[in-house]
């Protein structure tokens, strides 16, 4: 079974491209409608921690059935992520290095050490 | 540089776990405060959407200034997208999997060519 | 039965206040939990719309039953802000006069006719 | 100054649907639109909660300045979400009560005291 350790971000993209393409729904993938579905999957994450508090939140996900089904929400948002990267035509490892070098410009290590 | 096709998912979610070490950031990187970040870097990347439509979205992010803006929002879902996974524990690829068997039953091939 | 013409916002406000008073729930209801509760159900609201194109989304909603779903999604939205606001204790129809005061400043109608 | 006391919904709904017409902005206010339009905003909300734990975010609020950016948020969001009722052509009151009936009865008072 491949895991995150064997598999390259392409080879995701691929398969997502794949499962779109044989249903015929890159008419249905534009970036209006995946930004939707990103936003919509991420609410659906969202409400498995609504009313628990920060640590129980951690708790929570310890139990493999409430670890299961949030791994499904994660699974849905990176889904439509990925579709969108190949909507969009992006190098995500590119513009995640991209957006980590300025990141890491704006908050230094040391001054943003334990606070945001 | 880098890019998708020899970057694998593991090599990316080190980087981001790094980055959050490095500034003690394990703390508030809870499943709770990170589907909320998820949820609102999905509502940046809506905001550059909100009032086109859908082919004109299209259109949109052939714009390189416009494409950099949208490459900056994906980044930021993805990010915390994959400091959950490493908060929770759990392995993207096979969880991506896992749920796209379940939709390719959902949602057969045949039956749903270029319809929902 | 009450309707808009006839109710004021504080009403509203009061019955919100008080089936949360009845079940205990103002410990569950803080400004963090509140704001992830009304984002959960703004993504509950888009998803009756994610695939469709916009003048079908207009279409959609003369169905009465498409329209009946749609209308417990909104409620569900505004019970959260109503709630946000007795929480936090501001007035809304205060908060709205000056944030479209801020707006009409913001986007001159003569400007901004039929443009964003 | 109007306040929630003395305006009724119906009132905050032609004020809104009068700065829309004034812009002629119908045109974008499609059901698709405004919800995503609704979510955008609440993304906005969260942000301000989404690093603090749960009490925390209601001394936060006790701020001035901080709750000034908060109701501005708020603002946002139920303008949005009444110039959806205004599109759909829905009674809020109503479909409040409607969608309060039905959670009195999936909520006893008695049974969920203190918990959900």
């Amino acid at each position: 079974m491949p895991t995150d350790e064997d598999t390259t971000v392409a080879a995701l993209r691929r398969e997502i491209a794949q499962f779109i393409r044989e249903r015929d729904w890159e008419q249905f993938h534009d970036p209006k409608n995946l930004s939707m579905a990103i936003a919509t999957e991420a609410g659906e994450l969202m409400e498995h921690f609504r009313w628990v508090k920060n640590d129980p939140s951690r708790e929570q996900v310890r139990d493999p059935q409430a670890k299961a089904a949030v791994a499904e929400e994660l699974a849905d948002i990176l889904a439509f992520a990925l579709s969108f990267a190949n909507a969009v035509n992006l190098d995500i490892t590119s513009a995640l290095h991209a957006k980590m070098a300025k990141n890491a410009r704006k908050y230094p290590a040391d001054q943003y050490k334990g606070r945001y």
